[in-house]
């Protein structure tokens, strides 16, 4: 294929993706450049929105499910707010990759017939819209996961007759649940990116600050969300992909243990890769959406249905276990512990993440909670793994992808293109060092029990997403911040913190570490008003927990910001 | 290394092993050859032994340990009388890779020197002898693994510090539990054997039938346990290596799905391979001693100590549901319903077997339970699977371990020793047609729900555990009736259920099978005793289930015999 060929494939679908915009949804004149308008979150994307779309569309999935379940909103009215919404929101920074608005009025017409009919909701997720990235299959729809060589096919294959007509195991639960699925969001090509961009949709930019990437590879997501033109979605993580975009754009986000939501038919990247695998995780603008989404999918029993989930329902007894230790907090006694790692020995970070890592411990002091420095296993060790995980095939799916339309590879995709196979008995000896470095860190984590005072190891570690906020284009350090809870398969929560403030993040100021390790590319200027996440880590299969604390700790920090 | 070396290192090591033993246990004079002796067990056995030490060693693990957390019964006396039946065993069929009896009456001094200064146990297995296979590792103990080449060595490295010091978790957890650690059982060279055989202890036999062989690779834990030499012991299963010895020598086995038990430290062949993980189970003469033990280890957490081991605590409430519906059949309701599956569509069957199955089935008849026929996708991919998993590096591991003493392999290890390796993307391919074959198999045990008129999926299947009773040497068939078990990660329990019988057992009769299929090296004269096992084999992760089913279907199985 020409290259004229694979621009031009992309450039189509480009704008088959914004023909499938309603007429009456679509922007009339010029959108400002970035420079004249950089955040388009607000009262920017509210101007083309009715006050009852607005009222809508900023209401989280809690406050939403409770409107639709009860019968006191209905599924079309709240479907069509979100197609509205998530309409313009595309227009302004690239994030979706397929539309399908009408099939989703479609469904909510017969979600609102059951409800008449019943006087009782067809589940917990009634009348929901709910976003996906670019890799799950839904019906009618096509995947391209940013493949221009997707384009027509299933997965790459031509003539599937899988093309358009299967559905991935979460997207069946989903619609079990009462979900509406209404448009799926934009990707980096390969997915091994800490940004989005790809010859389709090219890239998608921060809604905060338009000058500033939205993260990736769960980028689309993240813009969208932080748009309000959807309540909630899902992403995948085998990196960073859910927490990175989620802490970009000032939303919280989960990277489950493995196991826990069904990633059964849904397309992925190097899929069959074992030593470290993608999951599935929601991101949303409150911690309390990513409960609600989690455990209505746990309530499908996804065990019975994908051969990799576990038998690990929603377990009441933590959250209840997790909420005491809190409220003895409230009452002043020291109840939680936490290890706190501003800085992980290798990734250099910015003056806006010091800053909020900085604010995360004064939240947990006013608290009372016991905060411990993190000395843990090198994570460099862990981004070695990660890299030769991500290696392991010397980039052979990705050429193959890639190969199929002959367009070019984005220079944010962190995996290498042409190295060498690992053979079984060097993935052998890597899963060996990965098992060494989880059972060390498994170690480390239980010997904190002698340092909190709680009788217990820490109960969770608040550490960076990134080494900057939201990053300038091309920018991207590393994703050892994130790719280490990969490594250790543990539970890890994105939180919001704060934005970036050039008044108040210079150069050099309010660090204890180095000038050199600051001021990297910072840009205090262009930053202005990047978001700024931070992580909660657990223990592997502690969602239950983190999302508890996640709640508690989101809010409170909230308060003192 | 010469010829001469690694022969003369491995009798040196054999020796050592019988030197092992008190002077005052040894045996004087000749053991009667096979031919003259068949069947060592029972009153041939006890003929060394005090009335006392039969009353002790015939008792299985839950009633020993109702005496022993009592203080009825001393961890001395008890652990004495199962060193010296351990040491006959041992001298019977070469059954033991190491005897540490003096470290485990040491041991024993102290649990009662606990329990006379407490009034109470130190934990549920309080005085309780445990046999391990020789992957575990033991303070104090050597681990050889059948290879010759680890003698004196950490798994085969030189001056390695871990070498006598290192224990494996689950010993650390054993030991917790108030367990007596005394000796470690043969094993088969590379693991990867249906017998058990190597360059130090010879063969392992059968104790039913001396012309026999034991099984593998957990064939010493099964000999050993058929003896009674041992209560209950842990082996390990990736294609059949706990319940094909249970089911040669009479016993219960369990082999659970990964993440149940903790592997961490222990050794391994081909360690790292992560397409089909070996898993480590109980086993013991009765179904509630494999009770007994995996619920004790679950009660020391074993996630919080082990990577790959999964937070599922042992679940009281499957096991009160599936209790409940064990109920309702003694009153008459149709409740449990199983597939049943007398021949897997590939591998041979000799009559003992058919007549096995027969008798599981007249047994779930005579209880009223729905037995159905049992179609699930071809179980000749399933082992193509696990040939090519188990055959993934070309014999690189084993290779290597046979290259440090230049040892010969036997004939029955059925892993080849120069194939290619398979790359990352070869690796990869294999993981999903994995994947996919999981797949399909749960959709169509899901589909059994239509059938069963319980309104569930079947409850659990029984099938075959081998194409034979245990086996004359040599003649072992094919792992195919275990290993479909290991690719699907499914809980399974072996269950014994007749002994071959050469005046019922005949060519031809009792089958609805062509001739072809049950002649084949059926020699009704030499199979006369060999103990006929089958499995009972549930979903993933349903081990209380299968736990609660195979105690309740084992004794009505034993009534109708």
């Amino acid at each position: 294929m020409t290259d004229s060929n694979w621009s031009a494939q992309g450039e189509a679908k480009r704008q088959s993706i914004l023909n499938a915009i309603p007429e009456i949804w679509r922007l009339k004149g010029p959108i400002p450049t970035a420079v004249e308008q950089r955040d388009v979150t607000g009262p920017y994307i509210q101007q083309f929105l009715s006050n009852r779309e607005i009222e809508i569309t900023e209401s989280d999935a809690v406050d939403i499910t409770a409107e639709t379940t009860s019968g006191r909103w209905s599924a079309v009215e709240v479907t069509k707010a979100f197609c509205h919404r998530a309409a313009i929101a595309h227009q302004l920074v690239s994030c979706l990759h397929e539309i399908f608005f009408d099939a989703a009025i479609e469904d909510a017409i017969k979600l609102d017939a059951y409800f008449a009919e019943h006087k009782a909701p067809t589940g917990p997720l009634h009348g929901l819209p709910v976003s996906l990235k670019d890799q799950f299959h839904v019906k009618g729809v096509e995947t391209t996961m940013g493949y221009v060589g997707w384009i027509g096919t299933f997965q790459g294959q031509h003539d599937d007759p899988r093309r358009a007509t299967k559905e991935s195991e979460l997207v069946r639960e989903l619609r079990n649940l009462g979900a509406v699925l209404y448009c799926k969001t934009s990707v980096p090509t390969t997915l091994m990116a800490g940004e989005t961009v790809n010859n389709i949709i090219g890239y998608t930019w921060n809604p905060k600050n338009r000058l500033l990437s939205c993260g990736g590879s769960s980028g689309g997501e993240g813009a969208l969300i932080a748009l309000r033109g959807s309540p909630a979605g899902f992403g995948t993580d085998i990196g960073g992909s859910v927490r990175i975009p989620a802490g970009f754009n000032s939303l919280y986000g989960l990277r489950p243990s493995s196991g826990r939501v069904p990633y059964q038919s849904a397309a992925n990247s190097a899929d069959g890769q074992s030593t470290i695998l993608s999951v599935i995780g929601p991101l949303a603008p409150t911690a309390r959406s990513l409960t609600l989404l989690f455990k209505a999918v746990l309530s499908q029993q996804p065990w019975l249905h994908d051969p990799l989930a576990l038998e690990i329902p929603w377990r009441d007894t933590i959250v209840e276990e997790t909420r005491k230790l809190i409220n003895q907090a409230t009452s002043g006694t020291s109840s939680l512990a936490f290890g706190i790692m501003p800085y992980n020995g290798v990734g250099r970070i910015h003056p806006p993440i010091a800053r909020g890592m900085k604010l995360v411990q004064q939240t947990l002091e006013r608290l009372g909670h016991k905060v411990i420095p993190w000395n843990p296993p090198s994570h460099e060790r862990a981004h070695d793994i990660a890299a030769r995980t991500f290696d392991m095939d010397g980039g052979a799916d990705f050429r193959h992808h890639f190969s199929l339309s002959g367009e070019t590879q984005a220079k944010q995709v962190i995996v290498q293109q042409n190295g060498p196979q690992l053979s079984a008995s060097e993935i052998a000896a890597l899963n060996i060092t990965k098992r060494e470095y989880q059972k060390e860190y498994m170690d480390y984590w239980n010997s904190t029990a002698a340092l909190t005072g709680t009788g217990r190891p820490v109960d969770g570690l608040f550490c960076p997403l990134a080494s900057h906020a939201a990053v300038i284009p091309a920018q991207y350090e590393s994703v050892g911040y994130t790719a280490f809870v990969n490594v250790l398969d543990y539970s890890s929560i994105s939180i919001p913190v704060t934005f970036a403030d050039k008044t108040v993040d210079v150069h050099g100021k309010n660090l204890s570490l180095s000038a050199d390790y600051i001021n990297w590319n910072y840009d205090a200027d262009t930053y202005d008003g990047a978001p700024v996440g931070i992580q909660l880590v657990g223990r592997r299969l502690q969602e239950e927990k983190m999302l508890t604390i996640a709640e508690y700790i989101g809010e409170e920090i909230a308060r003192d910001i």
